[in-house]
């Protein structure tokens, strides 16, 4: 009897370690970045504290591109797009002979995307729209399965932030609500968050394309039609996160210009809120670029973020790691 | 130490009754409706079931008007806007020349709503656009405080079903995620579906207007446009389902036509799902109508439920009680 009582104080033990013991947020080098996170944390989650926030309304907002996974050298999305061209040239003929799609075909990139945005949304309707939902939800997949990065040979989606997978983690653990705030596709992301980030489908939010509900055989599909729903970028995305979630958050990160008017909002919030920029200042691990580049440019952001005490983590500073340990 | 081992036991016990042991549904009579509910909900939570569905995978959607909370004589938002045109008068003094707001301040609903729905829309815009996100909610609330229904004499968030409310704790209790996909406002819903339905902000979809982020003396708002952004009825429904939710619903519940493309994306799905129809039948305790009514018509859904043999619930022989008891 007395062995056993041992054992379950053990196991109770060895569960209480696991669960309140374990160093939260383990790839972040100590500093003040991590300090600011953790006492937001603690202060939201603590019922005598001043900055306490009940369960219900700690939302979380991510930025995705540049602040959960890398943007460079061009945007992942991007590069779908661009491999769907090659991928669907068989059944388009005529793209031989169309720009920016003839350019492309013959490996000519600079060629393509020299036509500016107009050419760019050819490429992108062209690939994005025209099918049914459950289609391209498919296409997403299978090409997360075998794309590569050009640079690291990586597959995409392990091409995330370690640390930043850690701290929607513990940010959850602590009663947090995680939602993705992205410029990005909202189908294009759907598929795989869940899986990668632990932020199921609902909780993303994106730019979007219009859908039409049609009957085929007397089956209902949702067919994506090439015409702009929703652009969930600069002033887009405080606009997207009413439209989505309904109440402000208490937390945003990102990493760009792209996302400060999400910030602002999350800021203004008539309580304590938090506020984190990304800098990507590895040029080793990662790279290295803010005010002049035209992917990610953090410039005015930059300025707010330090004129207003905003915590800025530096990627080369304050994470151990970039990426997750290689799986085999 | 036999006393409390005792106590224990008791405890135990009482807390296993009220979680497992009590009956659910309480407010539904025993009946086919009631029956299938039970029987879906108990293969969808079995691992060993053909039915079986993971919990992430617990997608319920609800319509909110005549399937959540009563819709007659006239859609409760819509009389909230008519009340707002009153409130708001004093500062437009041109309503009081221009239809349909002449009309409607002399007490002449009828001849407010003559000029159909361009009438109807000017209504809306009137009363629902040009404010802040924040403002609107205010209104919304201080509508509900004080509004009663002209038939009933009851606050209209006591206007909601009884038997739904269990149905929708039941569900949750099960671990179902429970969502509203309603024709109605999404912003004039928000601001009371967590406290009366136990659903959060995030989780209810709804037509909507545009919104514009903008500075205000340094402070961020939205500011609520006098232009549709979306239309969530009919063909609506399973657009707005993936664009909110991004995944397909396993149970969908309805009351009208409006809601038939809801119940066949639903139904659709390749696994087991369950569609259920409210009829309104109950001329006593409620309204009845059904195939000739302009609110709320079930005429094709009500066709096509029989043929497929979806659930069809009667509020006349279904359900114990209506609204929930009155709180003093």
């Amino acid at each position: 009897m007395r062995k056993r009582r041992l054992m379950c104080l053990l196991a109770a033990a060895a569960w209480a370690a696991s669960t309140y013991g374990a160093e939260p947020l383990p790839s972040w080098n100590d500093g003040a970045a991590k300090e600011s996170i953790l006492r937001f944390v603690s202060e939201a989650t603590q019922e005598a504290s001043p900055g306490y926030v009940p369960p219900a309304d700690r939302i979380a907002v991510f930025d995705n591109d540049g602040t959960l996974w890398a943007e460079q050298p061009i945007y992942f999305q991007l590069r779908f797009a661009l491999d769907q061209v090659h991928l669907l040239a068989p059944g388009h003929p005529e793209w031989k002979d169309k720009e920016p799609f003839a350019s492309l075909l013959k490996g000519d990139l600079k060629g393509a995307l020299a036509g500016g945005e107009r050419g760019l949304m050819e490429i992108m309707m062209a690939t994005h729209a025209g099918t049914t939902t459950e289609e391209f939800e498919t296409r997403v997949k299978e090409w997360l399965a075998t794309a590569k990065h050009p640079e690291t040979g990586l597959p995409y989606t392990q091409m995330v932030y370690q640390p930043m997978l850690e701290l929607l983690d513990y940010l959850r653990a602590n009663g947090f609500k995680t939602f993705i705030v992205s410029g990005g596709g909202i189908e294009f992301m759907r598929p795989w968050t869940e899986a990668v980030y632990g932020i199921p489908p609902e909780q993303v939010i994106g730019s979007s394309i219009k859908t039409r509900f049609e009957m085929r055989d007397g089956n209902p599909v949702l067919l994506r039609l090439p015409e702009i729903d929703f652009i969930d970028d600069k002033e887009g995305k405080p606009v997207g996160i009413h439209q989505y979630i309904g109440r402000r958050p208490i937390a945003a990160f990102g990493n760009s210009d792209g996302d400060l008017q999400m910030l602002q909002w999350t800021a203004a919030r008539n309580a304590p809120s938090f506020c984190l920029y990304v800098r990507h200042t590895d040029a080793e691990r990662e790279w290295a670029y803010d005010r002049e580049s035209s992917i990610g440019r953090l410039d005015k952001g930059l300025d707010e973020a330090l004129a207003r005490g905003w915590t800025i983590v530096s990627m080369k500073d304050d994470w151990k790691v970039i990426y997750p340990p290689k799986k085999n």
